[in-house]
C-alpha cells in the first residue's frame, strides 16, 4: 500500500470539506498550504469565479483537478425535465473540459424525481441519462465517474447504490465512464472486495473518496465523520482499491453541517492531513 | 397474486406498529376486531403479560403467531457478550415455542457491538451465533428468519443487509433458518426480485414485511411511513413474494415515533387495513 505520510501530493480535497467557510481560491490556497497534490471543486463554485478565471487558477496552482462535482441527477418526471438534465450535464462536462477535470462525478438520480413509484423507471433513465452524455463527453476526454452511493440515498439522490450496479453499467456502457468508490456509501456491501478488484480489472476506478461513518448517525446526508472517528476501517478498503491497481488519489470528503463545517478551514485540513497518515 | 380484499386474514399486525399504547391483549384484540388472522409480538410485551399467559391469551385469540420479535443481535466485544446474546436467543427460542410461533425474526447484530473496525468480525460472530443458536431451536421446531435490514443499520442493528447475504446464510446452514423479506430494508436492491426468486426456490421465506419510505425521511430509525405514503412499489415485491411461492402473511410493521406511535391505534389499523387494499 502506498506510504501518505511519505505522499502528501496523493491526497485530494473535495471542495465540500470547507466550502461553508472558502470560495474556491481559498480551497486551492489551503490544499497548497496543506501539501495536497489534487482538488475536486463543486460547479457553483467554479461558476462563482467564473468558469475562465477558475481554470487559470487552478492551472496556476498546480493542483490536478482529480474530478469535478458534480453531474448525474438524470432522474425527471417528464421530457422537459429529463433534456433540461441531460443540458445541464453537458455544461458539467463543458466546464471540466475547461477546468481540466479528469472526470465529472456522477451521482446518479433519485426515484422521486422520477415522479414514479418504483425503482424501475429511475433505473432506465438513469442508463438513458448516461448513455446520452457519454456520447458528449468522449470527444472532450472527460470521463464519467459513476459514484454509487449509500442505498439509504435511493429515493432522494441516486438509485445506483452498489459498486456492482455502477460496475455492470461500465460494462454496458465502455469506454469513457468508470467508477468512483467512497467507503461512506459502500463500506457495508459484502460484494465490496470482489466488485473493487472487478472495476480494478477493467481499469475504471477513477476516485477513492474518504471519510468516516459515524456512531451513531444523526442525519443521513449531512452528518458523515472524519476518517478515525467512525467505524470504517478505511485502510481495509484502499489496500482492496490499490491492490487493485488503482494509483489516483486518495479524496478527503466530509459532509458534516453540525461539526467539520462549523470549523475553521485551517483546523479542518490539519486534521485531515493528520488522519490521512494515522486512520486511512 | 392473492386479493388482500378478500382474504384480509392474510394480514398480520407487526406488535411494534401499536406497541406505544398498547399491551399484548389489547394488540390480540384490536387484530381480531380488525380481522388480522396473525400476529407478530414483541419479547418484551410476552414477557410483561407473563410467557405462559400470553401463549393461553394467543391461543384462545385464534391468531396465529407468525414470527417472534425478536433474536439475534448476535455481536459483541467478547466472550462473555456472545455467550449472553447465546443465551438469550435461547430464550427467545423456547418463548416462541410456549406461544406457538413459527419463527424468531432475527436482526443480525451491528458492527458497533462486536468492538471492533470492519464488517469482517461481526460477520463471523453472526455466522457463530446462528449456527449455536440452530443446533438449539431445530429441535422445538421454531424456525430462525434472518431479517436483512437497510445498510444504513449495518453499525448500530445488523450488519447482515441484503436479501443475497441472508440467502447465501441459509444456504450455508440448512434446514431450520429462513429469511424474512421487508420491503423497507430491500427496496432499493437491484438484485432483490432474483434473490426473492432464489428463497422462493429454496422454500424458506418465512415472512414479508410492509411500510413504506418516506421522502424525505428524517430519522434512519424511526421515521418508516404507512403504506401507500411513500416511494416503494409494494404490489411489484409483494408479487415477486408471491411467484416465489410465498403463501405466508402480508405483515405490517410501521416504526413510526412521530406520526403512527403518536395516533390512536384503532385508526392505525382501520389505515393499515384500508392500505393493505389499496396500496399493497
Amino acid at each position: 500500500m502506498r506510504d501518505l505520510a511519505k505522499h502528501p501530493e496523493l491526497a485530494s480535497l473535495n471542495g465540500a470539506t470547507v466550502r461553508e467557510r472558502w470560495n474556491l481560491q481559498q480551497i486551492i490556497d489551503g490544499c497548497l498550504r496543506h501539501g495536497f497534490g489534487a482538488i475536486a471543486p463543486w460547479r457553483d463554485q467554479v461558476q462563482a469565479m467564473g468558469v475562465d478565471a477558475a481554470a487559470k487558477a487552478l492551472k496556476a496552482s498546480g493542483l490536478r483537478v482529480n474530478g469535478y462535482c458534480r453531474g448525474g441527477l438524470f432522474t425527471a418526471a417528464d421530457k422537459a425535465g429529463l433534456a433540461k438534465a441531460l443540458e445541464e450535464n453537458r455544461r458539467a462536462v463543458d466546464e471540466a473540459a475547461t477546468i481540466g477535470a479528469d472526470c465529472v462525478v456522477l451521482v446518479a438520480g433519485g426515484v422521486a424525481a422520477s415522479g414514479a413509484k418504483g425503482i424501475a423507471g429511475a433505473h432506465r433513465q438513469i442508463e438513458d441519462g448516461i448513455a446520452a452524455l457519454l456520447d458528449y463527453a468522449r470527444p472532450s476526454g472527460v470521463k464519467l465517474a459513476i459514484e454509487p452511493l449509500h442505498p439509504m440515498y435511493a429515493n432522494d439522490r441516486a438509485c445506483v447504490n452498489t459498486l456492482k450496479h455502477a460496475n455492470d453499467l461500465c460494462d454496458k456502457f465502455g469506454q469513457g465512464v468508470g467508477v468512483a468508490v467512497d467507503v461512506y456509501h459502500t463500506w457495508w456491501d459484502l460484494d465490496l472486495e470482489r466488485e473493487i478488484a472487478r472495476a480494478g480489472r477493467a481499469g475504471t476506478i477513477l476516485g477513492f473518496h474518504v471519510c468516516d461513518w459515524l456512531a451513531p448517525t444523526t442525519d443521513l446526508l449531512l452528518d458523515r465523520g472524519m476518517m478515525g472517528d467512525g467505524v470504517i476501517d478505511i485502510p481495509l478498503i484502499r489496500g482492496w482499491v490499490e491492490a487493485a491497481g488503482y494509483a489516483g488519489f486518495v479524496e478527503v470528503e466530509i459532509f458534516s453541517a453540525k461539526n467539520w463545517w462549523k470549523r475553521d478551514p485551517e483546523e479542518v485540513l490539519t486534521v485531515s492531513r493528520e488522519r490521512l497518515r494515522t486512520a486511512c
